[in-house]
């Protein structure tokens, strides 16, 4: 209970700093200079409605990677250690797991086996823990498990580990008529239950990457029940893609952290009018991470090496941000 | 340019007429009587805070399929009228398609071939007729279409025979905190460029049928391609599926009017708390068409049978609706 409180008093912070920062001191976590005066330098042209930059209201659409960009994906993805949590869970149901790859491999904490898992052991995980019951009942897992899991570093729920720059940049965006989306490599149904009241984006402008679900009749009700399948992954060429289905319209801003979001960066700056393409470059080890070309959780190089050319905005966390995480909350105990 | 004059007028009137609606005459082209007294009554009682029915805003999801149920449908299906002048114009480019079915049927205009074609021949037509180009050329393409084209009875756009009625309940609906959603088996790219003006939904709140697209460099720049492969069929029990995948959420409305909203009325209604479903029956063959259970198009059967029993409204066109279409705009010349 008192994560959601936690979470809700984010959401609450978030909407009572943004609209108050359209008028006087913007985005206050963010350190002046370049990367701050080319965020508001961009707003400010497409919200000019004299101006040669002014973009309609209707055409103001934002996008962004949840993993390192919005939260913390050190040092491991959140949705990974659910996995674990999942598979730990339903190993009672399933005792011949503890001998069966890939499950042994999580069961043990076996970190090489987890790393040569593969495309197909990771589906496998993912359709033995995702898959098999209705979206409501899932939704409900993934609300339950986010409520009580914490980052093993920064002692607080991983719903405590967002970005507060992003959160300000978020409300900015919304105060100056940007409807902001959520475009993620993760899947859409473990991120949906919380993106409301931490980030303020509802269900619906949520895209990310899905399992099959079929229209089944349970005890003679109307349910969509997940099977175990990977219908789409909204990764890297699939961000574009699912850009294209759910929002039906090339973005004006894109904001990314790794090569996963190259090609959504490209698809976003490469059309008329103003465009903002922004990177959150991972550099500050003390108070968060410090990674890009070497890392296998968010890797950033071909991104990071086109940037400069690309006209894109590097976020350097050391330098860009004056604070990283939310303050702590009362409700935080 | 008076076609694009002419949506925006309807807009417009559709815009202007909701708000006083909320507090003056709601509805003023639905017949006082028990179908309008459901509608009224169901909104009343999720917006009434103090009450047991109360609905908080962001879970009041409504969704509406299109083609007869907010705009004409018959003789046939506007995207069919799309796909034959499609084929005629691309017929220069392919002299072969004269002697080669599923073409040959198209540019014969026999009605018998047509309706044998099946899935197989109707996939082929789409992939023949909307794929090889950008989503964005698409989108133009389309955009040019609905501009030009004409119904056969009526003598104006198809985008003029959309439904006064349910015009009024979208905006009589989004007055009350509703987000209206399309959930539709037309393609999703044909629908995109005009519901905003016409019906006043968004690009991102248009779920329907689509085709695969890949991200290419073309020239270049990043674009989205539109591939010749059926992706998704948004009908029958694809529409609670695409709900799924879109919205996330189970809406609390749904308004259809065939038997291929049949899933989506029962996924919408069997939820908690207040829920409508409703069922634009096509009764009027003066001032549009009669037809139900043996219509080739827009069969309505099942979902008519169950109706009663599933406490869904079925809207009479002839007795509950006032006026059909929309008054004929001065822009309309
Ligand atoms: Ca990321
Ligand atoms: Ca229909």
């Amino acid at each position: 209970m008192s994560r959601i409180l936690f979470a809700l008093t984010l959401a609450i912070v978030a909407a009572a700093s943004s609209p108050a920062a359209g008028r006087e001191e913007p985005l206050p976590s963010w350190v002046d200079g370049p990367t701050k005066r080319a965020i508001l330098e961009f707003v400010g042209r497409v919200s000019d409605e004299a101006g040669p930059g002014f973009v309609p209201v209707a055409d103001r659409i934002a996008v962004f990677d949840n993993d390192g960009t919005l939260w913390c994906e050190q040092p491991v993805y959140v949705q990974a250690v659910f996995i674990r949590d999942r598979v730990r869970a339903l190993a009672e149901r399933h005792p011949g797991w503890r001998e069966t790859p890939p499950y042994s491999a999580v069961l043990d904490g076996d970190r090489d086996a987890l790393a040569a898992l593969g495309e197909k052991g990771v589906a496998e995980l993912v359709s033995a823990t995702h898959a098999g019951m209705t979206v409501e009942e899932f939704r409900r897992i993934a609300e339950d498990w986010i409520a009580l899991a914490e980052h093993p570093r920064f002692d607080r729920p991983y719903t405590g580990c967002v970005y507060q720059p992003m959160l300000e940049l978020l409300g900015y965006l919304r105060s100056h008529g940007f409807k902001t989306f959520i475009v993620s490599g993760g899947g859409v149904e473990f991120m949906r239950p919380w993106t409301g009241p931490v980030y303020g984006i509802p269900p619906e402008q949520v895209v990310g990457s899905t399992i099959r679900t079929a229209y089944r009749e349970v005890d003679g009700r109307a349910e969509l029940v997940r099977l175990p399948e990977i219908d789409f992954i909204d990764d890297k060429a699939g961000k574009p893609v699912g850009i294209g289905r759910h929002i039906g319209r090339r973005p004006i801003a894109a904001f990314g952290n790794s090569d996963g979001d190259y090609e959504m960066l490209r698809y976003a700056t490469e059309g008329p009018g103003p465009r903002l393409g922004l990177i959150v470059h991972h550099t500050d080890a003390d108070r968060e991470y410090a990674y890009d070309r070497d890392s296998p959780v968010g890797r950033l190089d071909r991104a990071l090496d086109e940037a400069a050319d690309r006209g894109w905005v590097v976020a350097d966390m050391a330098r860009d941000w004056a604070r990283v995480f939310p303050p702590p909350s009362s409700a935080d105990a």
